[in-house]
């Protein structure tokens, strides 16, 4: 019996009806922390800099403290980066994500069992 | 300090790139449950029905039985009904939404103090 499901789990973290954090946002943290630029980062992950930069806004104004710091009057993108608050957050999410996977672990293993492998 | 922020955290597992089950289908499959009818539902949920029959057909081509039965024939939507096997899922996916939200509790209460209160 093969059995090549791969199942996976992800948090999305919500302020009342708004996600405030979730896979995407700390995806795009991470891209922007590496590119320096929100422009590259939304490159890089396939996504419009409109879109990034919504992402990026809805995280600004969820949270206490900027994640995101942009200097304006530069050239496109320049002068961006990610706070040590946004990095902070990016680390709190990965561990809660790390925590809650291994807490339905056994739940998961069952639920595979369930689940049509995808080359099927 | 008043804090209202109010967190929540949501389950969607993957079937590789797929999502095969989380919250919106959890929903849908209780209302056309509740309705005995993908239409209702989909009109209950505020969706379109053309979106729900997609969630619908993701759920029964991503598990080893469907998880909802439609009969043709009839008028449209009736003879509809979530199968026992779709109900046991809702109950599972439920069940891991539980388990992993209390894994991470005290975790959410220390982020709950990083996110502004939706009513500022």
């Amino acid at each position: 019996m093969t059995q090549s499901a791969h199942l996976n789990l992800k948090l999305r973290i919500y302020n009342d009806a708004e996600i405030a954090f979730g896979p995407g946002k700390a995806e795009l943290l991470l891209a922007i922390h590496a590119t320096g630029s929100i422009s590259k980062a939304a490159k890089q992950m396939n996504m419009s800099y409109r879109r990034a930069w919504q992402l990026v806004d809805t995280m600004n104004r969820n949270f206490i403290s900027p994640l995101v710091s942009t200097q304006t009057g530069g050239s496109y993108g320049g002068g961006t980066q990610v706070t040590a608050f946004g990095l902070q957050i990016v680390e709190k999410y990965q561990k809660m994500q790390r925590i809650a996977k291994q807490s339905v672990e056994s739940e998961m293993v069952a639920f595979e069992k369930l689940i049509c492998s995808s080359s099927k």
